[in-house]
């Protein structure tokens, strides 16, 4: 009953495969091979357009250099006050870009509510010198608490970056759970609905280490590539990435991973919502699921062999959490399987 | 015969299975796992005391790091002119400490000529603020041009970094070959000679992607961990890089490996000495081999399938290269064959 | 009628006196002359202890500085919402800093309520890398929007800062304000209360260019005389803002130009108050007033001579501010006179 | 016998006359005022073309601006090896940029040789991540070692700037003194050469604090404007400064000061030249003068009470200093007097 987090997981059986089957050989270096090529290519392919591909170490690489990207003296960038930006990478992107500012915009169960965000943006309008100036909007998609922007909200949030002359990023640390949840295609969840730029990943999908910037602005292609290698995030033997991806991508596994892990959160939520211990905060839509439980009760489960966290974070939970009561996350994966979810509905079920 | 760089290789099949063994069930996240823990108790093991081990992405990394670990206002690094910070990190040293500076420091075949070291700092001593400050001094083991310090030398620059109360901090990129060369203990080419805090490359040496900082000066511990957090190089599904040096640690195969290389380096270095074609420009004595050729027969080797590089950068050699000449360099690996080796041989022996 | 800024005026008389009074001689240059001497010593005289002192350029420098004096991977700042730091100095202490964190924290007119403070530090203990960790907490004083921290305030916010182990550094930019309306000693105010680190500011109230940064945790000294050079606030011939603190310092000029302005705020709120056309939104106590007035009224009055600014920042203001009315800041100075105040107050009388 | 530094001396009494002019009235802050205006517009008349002037608190800060004007990921700025930027700026222009990297070019008496700057600079051609590109050139005009570019000069390292694509920085700390020697204009000097931005300096020739950035490259000035902000290198009161760059130009004070400093350098040589204690170094062109004295007759001197410096970069002296001998530098500037030198002469005839 390992709830605590999607990258407790280690690697599908399919890409622990695709990756050794490119263990022999030898190959160009830092991202040139045949290989890298191909995964690129296939990237393209699989957002419908040309794109620019480069692959880095972790999810906060991917957010801080895609970020950077667009750097700008005084520059400050948008997201929700609940995001992996803002509350869980140390400070990553302020220091990649030699300090730009990451300003909080809140919203309802993890998304950035529009009217806030054109607020906040328009306080920094006019290129006034001391109050610092917009540089990107950055949303996450699924957000931290398991919920979807839906293809309109992100038109929506791209139309306000783009009045105010930035670029929108996503964070698609959990790009899969989203696009599956919303039936729809990666062109459609991205460029055609106007980002800019997106942290493509993989890891905590069933990968190793797979994370990747997807470009669609190609004009600044160049210069990330240097911001990469200054980061230390180019990779001598890439292909170890690439052969990831790769595998990945073969048959829709990537998708097909991400529909189990959804499918496993809905039925953790269903077991929740049958029990007499836990309370469903708001309803999963992607690999999240959320609860408010009795301290003492939570302490009862962990004991009795799962997994999880309590989160917390402020959030736009308006639901009411008792005084010996918390909110606990619990996270799903390629990995779950549904008899744990079932023992943990049996121990909740009261 | 790909002698283009030891990363040109995949990974060794031990390897490989080492990672594909660990691909089920699961972990702690960010290095805090048991397996992850199992390895840093190996380390401490191997280097014959406790070290505080941090996995990053890329030897870059590693470098940057450790020198940031002693980053302060004005600080200036001193390394060999060719050393890999200098020359291929895309300036990451400089910018992961907010600017301080490198020292190119002159010496012999890649290797920091003591006297010209000492009277570098010596420069900057005095902790004048208009002239900024010695921060550390880093050597590179084995260098860049395939030679190596021997432990004395360590010594020897240890002593002056301490008598100008700086650091030594080692680029151990291809720390097994130099290690196997010297047929010497980690602690001793280390910690015992004055070494405080040592990249340790796993990667060429045949893993995907392995790379350790591994830090001696244990009160630096706590700093550093935030610092490779801020720096994006903190894995989530760190035992992938725990399961790959596990299986490098097993039954030596480290070791081995790099026996291997260095084996098919001298094999291929006596090629070249028996060559009508070719010159050797000095004595290999780990992985790479330097060697002066005519341009025109460094063309029909390479169209004739060898993979290699001309090496157009400052170096030692006081040997002659004619006009029509260039210096060349071939590295060897764990991946590379007698068989290959002996092909170029035939190839270049007239 | 100039009400705009505290920076509009020139010099103080005496203060261009001063420095002229040291045009002529030879001196050594970079803070270490005669003159630089007399006026650090002159600095822990007024302080009652020992202090460090550094001349540097701006108010945002000394801010800036004061806290990348303290920096540390992963650091948070915490500061009001509405502190020159966050909200005009285009990301400076960012910057400097390679990209610590301000912190927004909530409170009343324009000071940090103590259980907010709190409460914001209180979720980054821990030393978790993912969230980084408390390193400064700083309050204005007077605060932006004219008031003031009374002894017994900054004592209880020292006291959360020592518990949660971060030093307390206090914007003084308008220092001298705070002191006099207080009536009390600049040791009490500051060290005495737990002021680590003081931006001290003689600019606004009547100096040309004369601000300093004033240590008391010595220990620090050091390492902020590189932080200095390398942020390019040395001045070689430092001496022109010595000769300025000496002049602002002497017969207690600095003392009378603070209540001078003090009192001219006063008579402006006492003509505000009166007033059938403004409303005063909250009493001053320091050299700043602020008033809710009609936009077309604002408008006439301004056509009529008197320049002022919109506040259009967030604001601890919980009176009413109608439709076609705005929020409009007035400051004083050592060289507003009482004929100017007088002038105002019956265009304003209605 | 003061020849330390030109910046031991206080200001000019024009230029302190020119700022006490300026004490009383209120004016825009932030560089907007009306003098600042009319000051912006005199550099234009001066340099006979549109110029964005930004002033900034020390040499250092124009500097270190001016090459962040036009920072780069993996930028590499080349300056001769004896620059005030490598030399004395404690890291600052790495520090503004992020990490950009100064690299050091040689030439003869402080003077960049363009055949070692092509070389430079082409090793660093084609755009490759792994080494850093070539991002500014910067020559500074006098020299460190008080030696001139002459115009032709300065054309042949813009070509060579120009041929790789990037600009020409010219650190004018001690313009005036080489704008005098080559009796030519500050257009000739500049961007009719190829120079894009400029070091323009007041401060050693007869100001307090007056140093500007000069942008010849107007695209920049947007992004200059923030820059200098996020720097805290934006004065309030920024009008101090105008007034000294005011009374500066005005019946061309400037070049009279420039010329008196040269005069007494050139009297200072003669001195030397008839010594029989000190030989000449180099001919000085501007207002420096190098000698080399026995370390014991520099000692009776100082005793007598001339202030001077021994000399210990390196540079591109090549004739002999003998073992009881050093290179000593000695400073002229608008306020030394002919009387200063001659007794100087006195001491040193033997």
């Amino acid at each position: 009953m390992f709830f605590a987090s999607d990258n407790w997981a280690g690697a599908h059986p399919s890409i622990a495969a695709g990756l050794s089957a490119h263990t022999a050989g030898f190959s160009t270096a830092y991202g040139d091979g045949a290989l890298d090529q191909t995964v690129y290519q296939r990237f393209s392919e699989i957002f419908e357009r040309e794109v620019a591909v480069f692959f880095v170490a972790t999810g906060t690489a991917a957010n801080s250099l895609s970020l950077t990207a667009y750097n700008k003296p005084g520059g400050i960038s948008f997201a929700h006050r609940e995001s992996h930006i803002i509350e869980d990478e140390c400070g990553a992107p302020e220091h990649f870009s030699g300090g730009s500012r990451l300003h909080a915009v809140d919203g309802p169960l993890g998304k950035i509510e529009p009217h806030n965000l054109d607020k906040a943006i328009g306080r920094f309008a006019g290129e006034v010198v001391h109050w610092g100036r917009p540089m990107a909007v950055s949303v996450t998609q699924s957000t931290e608490v398991g919920t979807i922007y839906g293809l309109d909200d992100i038109a929506a949030i791209a139309a306000i970056a783009k009045h105010h002359s930035v670029p929108l990023h996503m964070d698609g640390a959990r790009f899969a759970n989203a696009l599956v949840a919303l039936d729809t295609t990666p062109a459609e969840m991205t460029w055609k609905r106007g980002v800019d730029i997106l942290s493509f990943g993989g890891t905590k999908n069933g990968c190793w280490c797979a994370e990747a910037i997807v470009l669609f602005d190609l004009d600044r292609a160049k210069e990330l590539a240097f911001l990469r290698k200054r980061a230390a995030q180019l990779f001598s033997k890439s292909r170890f990435v690439a052969a990831q991806f790769e595998a990945y991508f073969k048959d829709g596994l990537w998708l097909d991973t991400a529909r189990h892990a959804n499918a496993m959160a809905a039925r953790l939520a269903a077991a929740i919502e049958d029990s007499a211990t836990a309370k469903l905060a708001w309803l999963p839509q992607a690999n999240e699921v959320f609860a408010v439980i009795k301290k003492t009760e939570a302490e009862k489960l962990q004991a009795a062999g799962a997994a999880f966290y309590d989160w917390h974070r402020p959030h736009g939970f308006d639901g009411h959490i008792g005084e010996d009561e918390l909110l606990y996350r619990f996270v799903t994966s390629f990995a779950t399987t549904s008899e744990e979810v079932d023992r943990f509905g049996q121990l909740i079920a009261g």
